[in-house]
């Protein structure tokens, strides 16, 4: 569709906001029937959905459930299932790592191994951010021939290891990997092969890195190994800005998102840490900027923790800002999420989240409600998330007529 | 999709049943104004359609009416577009014939011809089923080289051809042959071409068979030649089992539906001919298999003899066995259909057929009755029939996250 949507783009000077609540659609729970947002007092976005089109956006497929990055992939409008990126790649991008092209990241776990070798936890008991601060600190002597290791903290036990190739005499570096993490415990890690000739070298390096950590953690505790997966290089990506010809700003409180929208070319803004940091950075760049992916955490967070009430407490205080958002005056303004995070799930779903697309142009239908419910009775209907940015560009009147 | 789907599969030991109305969908009746859905009494499908989330399911594509095996083949996750299967080997499983891997198989009509040779009747007058058992009698003293030839009865001037190639210099098999009913009368059978250098042996073994057939026919009456089309193999069809990692059965009182299940990989279980045996079946296979496919065929036959009030029986009776089928308190209850069948069309029909997915996770929408205008204002939308095994899974939490 990006092929078909390119040449169409004409310049103008609307503006466009795309609110993005993270985890938006929910389920009923049991004892009332409801969903989060049936359930929440939302006047703002009721009277956004009574003058809105609205619908239900579908993220990767029916019944598949989307990781942040397909879910935003979507939401920018790629379509997630052409545009696959690894999991090595969205964890650095979820710490702000300035991962660079021909990079190659990976997702580490410290885990623990008997003296046969054999893995006793994949997770070693979870251990403490602060320890694994000190583990990868042990990590980071390690030297590879013609590369630079990165080994950065992400949380817990999690870590990311980036190869990258040096300037002169660097190796020539590919992400065709099999993976160390046997996903099982009694089992050693597995060696790293190359799935392709062009990998070679680099499993030999990653092989050699293992190697070299199992020497420096043997003493270490509670962690004495590692274990890598999901390689990946930062995909080749059509840039967004260029794609839609709209100077595109991100404005995320979290790094993950922050990461998201940079892998697709958005300028992100500096801004502070909570929602209300969001809106003045909004504000603060209205003039300089025709596209905002505005992010908006919390909703997700309480569904993470099943907590139907906090969820609709986030529901609640989003709601409250949508009158500063609406006072900038946008011409196109978009309300949904990036996936489902259902509070009786307690993760993420599969569930097609509502959307509310806002402009003079938009045409109204019955729907008056922001609810998951109402706005799968919309004009919309369900749609493929890729499919959301060209009917975002048509109302901001930014796409001419396709074909004579 | 099934590329997407199988590696997300995880196990756990949630039961899904789905049960499938043949024919199921309809049209109004020019009298009320209402289908046969709309006419019958449906309770129990009412307060499932309450509670769950509902659409309508298209089989094939737009306006496209789906044969019986397009139409199962959809239902169980498989493009129908992509993973077509020939006349003669639904001929085959429509008799339960045990059709193997390398089999040709071909749908025969017994004909009548004029002396010249030119086709008089392409059906022989529909002779009975009596009449063609004696036929085939005859047919099956045909030898060829190489190769075992199987002459079935199905019904009336119907039968099925099987080559089999047998296990000691055995001829090398291949189905890619033209038809040799040319579709109309006063012409003369066609004789079979090779459609590729490797159907070469094949086309000169089916010619040979025809020649032979002809000339055992001449006295027989009240058909005196046959004609041939469909020639096919069994597909080659990755396994439903695997695919989904379910422990998957398949509880149908006709054969057709049964060879279809087979074709998958299903365990076909052996049950009875009414669909209260069916129902026994299921109860005393519950705690054995995660998968059931139920299959119910009145609804269809009511369709195609165009008669509406035996198709709003058939309704109303399956409606009175959604208790019992509850009761077994499956995690995953889906009712739908393979393809539409209108009695005003007294056959089957391209519009989609309406479809309720219930589980604890389903989301509920505002539909209130399982009917074709009803369901089409549900959450589900209007989607691919291959799209309704991943929302399946998703709903037996059988599915983990795609990208992190």
């Amino acid at each position: 569709m990006l092929d078909v949507i390119a040449p169409l783009v004409i310049q103008n000077t609307t503006k466009i906001v795309l609110v993005s609540l993270d985890g938006l659609g929910g389920l009923p729970r049991l004892e009332t029937g409801r969903s989060e947002l049936e359930t929440a007092h939302l006047p703002n976005l009721s009277q956004l959905a009574t003058e809105a089109a609205c619908g239900l956006i579908r993220h990767v497929a029916p019944g598949i459930t989307p990781g942040s990055g397909p879910g935003h992939l979507g939401l920018f409008g790629y379509d997630p299932l052409h545009y696959q990126v690894g999991r090595g790649v969205l964890e650095a991008l979820g710490i702000e790592f300035d991962l660079r092209a021909g990079d190659v990241a990976a997702r580490g776990n410290f885990c623990t191994i008997d003296g046969a070798g054999r893995i006793t936890d994949r997770r070693a008991g979870r251990l403490a951010t602060e320890i694994n601060l000190r583990l990868t600190e042990r990590l980071r002597k390690i030297r590879l021939p013609g590369v630079e290791a990165f080994v950065e903290t992400v949380k817990e036990y999690r870590f990311v290891l980036v190869l990258r190739a040096r300037a002169r005499g660097g190796a020539h570096l590919a992400a065709g990997l099999s993976e160390t993490d046997p996903q099982a415990t009694g089992q050693p890690p597995l060696p790293v092969k190359a799935l392709n000739p062009r990998a070679k070298a680099t499993a030999a390096l990653v092989n050699r890195f293992v190697t070299e950590a199992r020497r420096l953690l043997a003493d270490a505790g509670p962690a004495n190994m590692v274990l890598l997966r999901g390689f990946d290089q930062l995909p080749k990506l059509p840039r967004f800005p260029e794609v839609f010809g709209l100077r595109s700003a991100a404005i995320a409180a979290y790094p993950m998102y922050r990461g998201l929208a940079k892998l697709v070319g958005m300028e992100v803004l500096k801004t502070g840490a909570t929602f209300d940091d969001e809106l003045a950075t909004l504000r603060e760049h209205w003039d300089t900027h025709d596209f905002f992916f505005v992010h908006y955490k919390d909703t997700d967070k309480a569904g993470e923790d099943g907590d139907f009430d906090a969820k609709v407490r986030a529901l609640e205080r989003l709601d409250r800002a949508i009158p500063e958002i609406r006072a900038l005056k946008p011409d196109v303004l978009i309300v949904s999420g990036d996936h489902a995070t259902p509070s009786v799930l307690a993760g993420h779903g599969w569930q097609p989240v509502p959307v509310v697309i806002w402009s003079r142009y938009c045409g109204a239908d019955g729907v008056t409600a922001f609810t998951e419910r109402a706005c799968g009775a919309g004009s919309l209907g369900v749609i493929p998330s890729q499919h959301l940015m060209p009917l975002v560009m048509a109302n901001a009147l930014r796409l001419t007529k396709f074909g004579a």
